[in-house]
Formats: C-alpha cells, structure tokens, sequence
C-alpha cells in the first residue's frame, strides 16, 4: 500500500487525559508514529496501536528541534501518519508555530488540531474565573519564563503592572519571587490576590494563594515547583 | 432508582464538534437533560441518548439566567444528570463564572469540565501562531462586545493600544470600525496586521485580513458577521 505520509500537530492538553479531543484520540488510534514531549501525561499513549513507534523527547533524551524536524520529514516520506503529541499550550509560547513554520519550509503535509489551552483551563480547574462582568473583561498571559531581572525583556513588566483584569504568567513558578517584586516595583498593588496552580487539571494538582507581596514565600513553604 | 442530581458545566469547543473532549463526549453520552446555548454545534446534541431532554437556551426560546439557574436546580433535585453545554468560552467572557457561583449559592453539585478556547484554537485555525520566541511575548484577550466610544468601558482601549504582542478580541466584528478607530486615536499604528476570523475552526471558517486602519471596510466588502 503507497500511503501519503500526514504530520498531525496535536495539542494534547493540560494534563488531565480526559481534556483530549475526540479528533486528537482518533488520530492517536491511528498513528504509526507519536513523537511526544515529556509534558504529555503518558496514559495518552495508550491510545496509539501496539505497533506504533512511540518517540519520546524527554530530559534523558533531548533532541534538537533541528533533530525533530528531521525525524518528522523522514516519517512522513516513509508514508507514515505521525502525531506530533505536544503538552501544555503548543502554540501559546510553547513554539508550535515554529514547528509548524518548519514543516510548511519543508514541505511536509500537515494538521493542526488544537487541545484544551491550560491557560483558560487550568484557572477553571482551581476555581477561578479569568473574566467577569463586573470584575475583570481584560485577560493578559505572558510567559514567566525569563526572569524579568535581565535587561531586553520580550514581556514588558511595567506595562503588565498597570494593566488591569487577570493575568495568566505560564511557567512563572521559578522566577515567582522576581517576578512578584518586578510587579511591585512598577505599581501592581502588594495586595493583588494570586493564585499559582501546579499540576493543573490532574489529581496532583495544587494551589497555593496570597497576596502578590507574600506569594513566593508561600509558594516555597508549601514546596510548589518540585517535579516530584 | 436513588440518584443524586448533578450539574456538570461542558466547554463545547470553538464549533469543530470533533474538537470537543473526551470527558465532554461521556458526560453527554450519558445525560438525562442536556440545556445548550445557541453557538453549540448541534452535532454534539446527537451524542447524547434518543430519550434524553434537550433544551436550548435560543434567540427563538431565550431565558433569564435567573430561570436557567431554577431549571438546573429543579433537574439536580430530581436525581438528574444534566449536561450544561457551553458554547464558545464559557469562562473567558461567557457568563460561565457567574453559573458557577448561581450553582455554588443553591447547593447544587456541579463539576466544570473545560473546553478547547476559541482563544487559542481559532487563531490558530486561521495559521496564526499567537505568540513567537522572536515576535509576540504577551498575549491580550478583550471583549470587542461593548462600544469602546461608550465611557465606563471595562476595557482600557488607551492602555491596550501601548500594549506589545498578540491582541485577541472576542465577539469584535460588530464594532470593528469603533474598535479600529479607537486604537488608532489611542496609538496603535495603522498598519497593524489584523485578521478576522467567522465560523473558527468550523467547514464554514472565513478569515480577512489586512492593515488596522482598513480592516472595517475589507470585513464589511467581505460580509462577515452575518448570521448567515
């Protein structure tokens, strides 16, 4: 059989294997081949075929995105159907658009089928609403990634300081302590309540609220951002 | 049979009924009332079973929230299982937070079960990365819903004109020109890039685009926002 070979770019959710897509369940059942991040709860991969090659790109195995790449075109030359099963927010700072900019330059047929974002999920699962009619119609999410102590900063903190409604910092729980003083120092009240959630959506998940001013040392006490 | 009522709030995905979750298709599988809104896609109603209860909450039948809340309390009470199908973003600008505390206040037990955000998926239906390593570090959702020549706008329109990265704004294509013209005035350069999505993520998925000074006038050429 001469197949075409199809890169599906699946967004896998934020951690509970319930929040999957229906499309996304369908196109694991058929894979071939799952190449998948190490943030993907692994009772995803259940649902590809006993047969099917199943690549994990994990802290033991990193490869380059330049590697993955390769292995993504190569599959798909072969006329296998790949699931690229990404974690998190694949295309809300988790560089899904660079990997779909590299398929388009290479030519590799392709979908992308979007998952339950946890920046809107994640929230709901804590029991926090990020807008509401009386209290909140702005939503800003930014990364919490770099620390906002180096200069030429991708998010500006200032800015971020006095822009009102809820904002949503992604993988903030390192730098929580800087960017809580950062926030400070440009004018967000000490008071603002925050909630910082781990685990989001699974039956590890956790939070630990308080006010910006006390939220790191809380944070650390309560030992969120351990990976275990 | 005993059983106890329960309300469980469904995020029914941007359109795409195969965008739906895992949990959702379930959950709807086995309910005894299924109450939708308007935006929901009807081929999701289908999943649940031939003797189930469906009501929709339409422009034809529409409902107070006040009635919504005493029909989803009456249903509980009666050991139902009822689905509260959201369409859109039930908790991104859709009322989903002030369900939840109707819910709370009557001691009616409900889970939420979130789904895929017209936030992310739809942007990214239309080949829009929202954010990029290079391009885009802070992502801004709104609500375009409200007139922002009104005053007591519960959207900052000057502070989000100085605002760097992505913009998203739901429910914006009525007062598109209004929205245009006021980013404009605040500072937002004309020539912004703007794309403008109907039907996201649906067979029916329409998208303009062009600069932020001209963006009224290709969407109204074009025909979009039309129910039809």
């Amino acid at each position: 059989m001469n197949r075409k070979g199809m890169v599906y770019l699946v967004g896998a959710g934020p951690g509970d294997a319930e929040l999957l897509t229906l499309r996304g369940a369908a196109l694991l059942r058929q894979a071939d081949v799952v190449i998948h991040d190490a943030l993907v709860n692994p009772e995803l991969l259940r649902l590809a075929p006993a047969q099917a090659e199943i690549i994990g790109r994990t802290a033991d195995r990193p490869f380059s995105q330049a590697e993955l790449n390769a292995l993504l075109q190569a599959r798909a030359a072969a006329g296998k159907c790949v699931v690229r099963l990404k974690g998190g927010d694949p295309f809300v700072f988790g560089r899904g658009g660079e990997e779909v900019e590299a398929l388009a330059a290479a030519h590799i047929p392709f979908e992308v089928v979007p998952g339950v974002s946890a920046v809107t999920a994640v929230p709901l699962a804590a029991g926090i609403p990020l807008t509401h009619r009386t209290l909140a119609s702005t939503l800003t999410v930014v990364t919490g990634h770099e620390d906002p102590a180096k200069p030429n900063q991708g998010v500006d903190w200032a800015l971020l300081a006095r822009t009102p409604g809820t904002k949503v910092i992604l993988m903030g729980v390192e730098r929580l302590a800087s960017i809580a003083q950062t926030l400070i120092g440009h004018g967000q009240a000490p008071d603002t309540p925050v909630a910082v959630t781990q685990w989001g959506t699974t039956g590890r998940q956790r939070t630990v609220e308080g006010p910006l001013s006390d939220i790191a040392r809380r944070v650390a006490d309560a030992g969120l951002g351990r990976r275990r």
